[in-house]
């Protein structure tokens, strides 16, 4: 969830909303439902007490500015979290009370916490991606023989043609999905361990609680993965790849929207989209800003996770709290990102006829035969997006 | 300013509001007044302009969430912010509501505002800085003499004394402070160059009126620097570098906490403090955890903001953009360090009976005295904070 | 391959070697050859000339220091070495002279030798992934109920077992060792698209001429991967993942090694291994120096990958060029890695007193039958490694 | 110094000579001989001794590969440097042999070493920065007028001129060269503390025993700053602007030398120079690739080094090494980004006939002499490079 300004003009807002501190919250109580619910299942604690804590975590109102004040005491949200709960059912009944987070640790309820909260972005991320691959390789057909210049190092090299270049695109957006949608299953996992990850205050019980509380919140089951966080890193780094994918386009898109070179507009001109504050005439690539400032973020957020990841024994100091803390902003350049790929989907604006004399300006040939194989090569790839 | 919970937990409030929509959006509206009254100064518009573009700038009442909406579609908030500031003169008078932002380009009211947000954090660095310096300068004093195990690489090596090793980290924060404090003179400097940067919409009264401006808004005069931000790159770098020392304190003060050296600790045990979900009992160093969650952060947002820096033309593409994204968060790591600084300068406890018994057990000798002249030369570095 | 003398001290020779300028060059002479060979088996070019040109990558002899010195005038060692190539053939037989490199590109000869000098390092790094595994699995097993401090936020929490923390390490690896292998199959691909990555000049021939060179190379056949590079850099991101899983063990071990915690040692003491200049009795921990050496520098260079990634058009420039300049250095950091891994494979020291005297000392019960079952489950992933 | 071919193609020859392995080995012995002799001058080894080792500094002969396998096993190139050191003296004369690395620490030859192998880069750079912005001034003076269309967001705005675009680079670069040399002064310091930076095996005359040393090596005096190293970290931040600065010129650059754009060449096309391995007739924008391929290289080296600052205690274990590791690289991206001004320091083409076509052809008008005043105020700063 993006917090100034600039950062929230950034942002996509259900993305932000999706990090925000309600449905932070409503996430980690849902972790604590499930648990009780998962512990009355499994005979650790009594049936009405999973009752009594499902129904005050429904009831319960969280006052964000509150929760935050206490939990920067502890360096854990979860302390005040659980305090609040405990007193919520304690309103209800004394006896539950002690139910609440039963076995668990803070960073149990973070994490899981933020695995619900990336989820939904991960799935509009992927529906996003599907759209925008059908859309490319529509185009890429429709343009499978329309000659633009190929260029390398920044200079015309030889001709291309752009069904190739939007092909390729789609081809790589479509891996990009793959990949992340692979990583997504593992990477989403439920976390529960316990105060060192052993769950040991659940006996054998432990893994068949743990199993339930994944099955409850639609994630998968996993040991705690409270200090090795490679299945998480790896979803993450996917991410990060669906960004740089669409960084390299928008830079492709800005640069043939030059208007010396004409060639493509990430969409045709709309009233208010794109406005200066100085300049009224001017229309501003506005998807093409938000997927390149993602890019840009992206690297170093990818840095921040992986040297974060040099955890202290059975909990890290530093590193994994600076993790949390960049995820909901690695989530909001995924979606700056998947905001510019809608854009491209619905309204790329192809100009042939500048591509083409742009080929013959260069002093190229306009390509012979041999380019359609290479296209109908990247266009069998997308077939599955082409029915 | 921090978004989600998580990263929250982690800011200093103060550093927090500083760059939260109501700062930010005073400071842009600081920015449009003060240049209306330097160009009424100037003769450029009538004064009575002047005069209802700042009582506008007073009425105003901006809703964020409709402004980050409309920002988005221009990649810039400043479009709706003129926007609706000359609706709001436009109010009072129509011929006025010409004179709004005249002259000026999106970035230059997102720079100086960034700007303005940024330098009360700094001054409050200042403080923080000096008086940490001043508790740590006295408490090397104290130990000047107590013995404690010196270690490299994670090993006993040859003893040194407590105050010599806290001596180095007071002069490494007075250094840091001073470089701050230099950077933050040429760093904190107003934005105003117009659509290019070369302010020719105010003909020759350019330099004077932006001269107005900076000295209205208590800021550096500066030719535009819209594309060649290496003095505010660099006053960034020096926020790092003080991110940096705070981490090394806290790296030390961690293992120095651990219970089998037992030799410092953050401050002494409080009431709610430092508490864990799971176990009672436990103390957690919150102090240090916000420093090393700071520091592990901090390089990656350097980074970025070096990254964004090649900069298209007159106005960068997405580097920018994503560069004033990473602005409060770096404000934010630097306030985690604060905190830090703050927790150790009121309570860094030091117990030299454990130091000197760990001497003894690494089997060294307890220093000679030929330690003490290494801390006095340390001593005398800070004897301006000794006062 | 490292550079300089201090990156050479971390770095591992076989890894060094592999891509060391007579390996580099090899590889790029082993693409000519493949490339020609594959030309004449789809009748592209006569025979004799494959011939001609297999026997000149044979003989011919490379200065790399001219190499280097022409390389640098066109930003592409391939420039430089395909005109000394091209001489060898021609002083044997000026006809064949003009079949090599025939349709090529230099990013091809470079990406394909940089895929071939990084997959003897990935086999390697298999081989001791397997073996490290192996070893720490033996290890939890014989550790298996032996009690240590659990320790989180560098603090005593609850006791766990020794071979709790040991078998995660080995799952963690178990884990990284399966991923890296997946990505290899992809990553480690044939690049060969000629000018604009169509493989144009080959008409219909192309994926056929493609399919040849990746089998007489031994790696996959892949579309040219020119500029969405994204498979590559999957590979790339998990070997990150095996470098900050060795740093987290590496930060374990080094904490453990402390001589007032006892607990552990990266291998017993051994002459002249972990000297000290100054301090003769000293012993460093050497593995855990290069581990964690890797893994700090390890974000910053996958960082530079993702942000290299945003290429213009058919081929980047800056972009491609600093990420082939960062492969080499990506791999010296996992050549320390599985230094550090071998070391501890062999050698990793466990003090069970010590670590039970801890737990005694912490004031915490011996942990209770509870944390077998956690062990027990960890072993069970483990199996393969046990037999 | 770049290790492999490819990081060598993008390096700068006297740069990777200042950090190849016989510099720094010369400098590290530089170290050990001016320390004999500042401590024979201050009577704390025999005047024959130091003169002893200065002999045998200058007749020793390293084997490169050997000092490395041996520094690896004490991940310390001091370690056996120091060793052979010894057996040279001990050649001559036993006795001396013992005065060898008195009281100093491996540390203390590494960063002075760094330091020393940096410093003819800097002076290097500073040279061609001077050069670069002498050019640059008299190329914005001679197109002070000469129109070129304004471009933000990579759309063109409001024109300027070519004088004033130039005019802005040199500006910048002539600031940067300000603040590396300041910082140079600072970062550029010796480093002698021995085994705990406490200079105690030296007793009082350590501080006059450091100055010597820091005099015969032409560099700064300072308190040792083995794990306080923001000064030093302050200079390699500064090459990091220069980089960037060099950057964003070399983006502009390439971007107006598209040729559907025409309005600059970084250099006239000369015969072998930007040439393709597979299209002979192109010219590829050599400087801009080494420019650009530096920039993005360096924040992630530059966040590397932040990372490692983070040490422990009294020396790192990791960071330290991992900093070292890097600092020949940064001085590498350094070199490329000289490079490249020296390229258009001597032969930036500027088309303004093409520059006054793209104005007349963005609608907009050519601009009013408001534009001269701006040109004119860059100019003045510009007045010290102009005689």
């Amino acid at each position: 969830m993006a917090g100034s300004l600039v950062e929230r003009t950034l942002a996509r807002p259900s993305f932000e909303a999706a990090f925000a501190a309600p449905a932070f919250v409503r996430a980690m109580l849902a972790f604590e439902s499930a648990l009780a619910a998962a512990q009355a299942a499994e005979k650790l604690i009594p049936a009405p007490a999973a009752t009594a804590i499902a129904a005050a975590c429904s009831s319960l109102r969280i006052d964000a500015d509150a929760l935050v004040a206490e939990g920067k005491r502890s360096a854990s949200l979860a302390v005040p979290l659980v305090r609040l709960l405990r007193e919520e059912v304690a309103r209800a009944s004394r006896d539950h009370a002690a139910h609440v987070h039963l076995g668990a640790t803070s960073q149990d309820v973070l994490d899981t916490a933020a695995v619900l909260c990336l989820k939904p972005c991960l799935e509009e991320t992927d529906r996003a991606l599907e759209a925008a691959v059908r859309s490319l390789a529509r185009l890429a057909r429709a343009h499978r023989a329309s000659p633009m210049p190929g260029r390398t190092l920044m200079q015309p090299a030889l001709p291309i043609t752009a069904g190739l270049k939007v092909g390729r695109w789609a081809v790589a957006l479509a891996q990009d999905r793959e990949r992340l949608a692979e990583a997504a299953q593992a990477g989403l996992a439920v976390q529960l361990g316990g105060p060192v990850g052993a769950l040991e205050p659940f006996g054998e019980r432990g893994p068949a609680i743990r199993h339930r509380v994944a099955m409850a919140l639609g994630i998968a089951d996993a040991r705690a993965w409270h200090v090795h966080r490679n299945a998480w890193i790896d979803l993450l780094g996917r991410m990060a790849q669906v960004v740089a994918t669409a960084g390299k386009i928008a830079r492709d898109v800005s640069l043939l929207a030059q208007p010396e070179v004409g060639e493509m507009l990430e969409a045709a001109p709309r009233e208010g989209v794109g406005a200066s504050s100085a300049m009224p005439h001017k229309r501003n690539p506005v998807g093409c800003t938000h997927a390149l400032a993602a890019a840009i973020r992206m690297p170093g957020l990818l840095a921040t996770v992986h040297a974060g990841a040099i955890a202290e024994h059975e909990r890290a100091l530093g590193g994994w709290q600076a993790e949390l803390a960049v995820v909901p902003q690695m989530a909001d350049a995924l979606g700056g990102s998947v905001d510019f790929l809608e854009i491209i989907a619905s309204g790329l604006v192809v100009n042939a006829a500048r591509m083409k004399a742009n080929v013959v300006a260069s002093g190229a040939e306009v390509p012979a035969a041999s380019l359609e194989s290479a296209v109908d090569d990247v266009l069998a790839d997308l077939a599955p997006y082409l029915t």
